[in-house]
């Protein structure tokens, strides 16, 4: 039990679209991503999607509509919607997920999801 | 469907301990709040506690040590910990408990977290 520094967290790693852990909550993961580029579109059937803009910005889009979301905004995805993310520029991100779902909402292509 | 900046919605008030639900995640309500002074110290016996640090900085006591956690800093208490956030200044916090769970610990002096 110790604080997290999520910037401390996030400059050990460069790549994107490739989420770290960096804590546990109840049954979820808590990880910082940084985002650049276009994400695939996907859903998750079972699960909300958390995610809180840390620094930066980008695009959440849906299917019918797209969303800007800037530093200190959320947006959480309700489950079975699908979306994709995307930035311009590097956007560093908090993302919470139950534990063991998959990223891109399919096993086969998604991401590991070390802890840090 | 739509992004929630964090500042917007702690401008909404001004009561401390006083937790206002801006989302929800999956059974979660994602929550912010403004805590100054201290808190009593309580547990949740069936949930974890997430605080993540928006603004500002607290203490979280815990029985046998207690722990600085600043901006940017995220603090997840386990649940069964006996556990007491204080804060000489205001700091602002995005806090997340399951639905219905007692901000206390206790539903006898648990605050309503009104939905903004």
């Amino acid at each position: 039990m110790k604080p997290i520094n999520l910037n401390e967290k996030l400059a050990q790693f460069g790549s994107h679209w490739d989420p770290h852990v960096v804590a546990d909550y109840n049954d979820n993961d808590v990880m910082v991503v940084k985002f650049q580029g276009e994400f695939p579109f996907h859903l998750h059937e079972d699960t909300d999607d958390f995610f809180l803009v840390l620094d930066g910005e980008m695009i959440m889009d849906l299917e019918e509509e797209s969303h800007l979301v800037k530093t200190g905004e959320l947006f959480v995805v309700p489950k079975g919607i699908t979306h994709r993310p995307r930035a311009a520029h590097e956007c560093k991100v908090l993302l919470i997920e139950p534990k063991g779902e998959p990223n891109t909402g399919d096993p086969a292509t998604a991401a590991p999801k070390p802890r840090i």
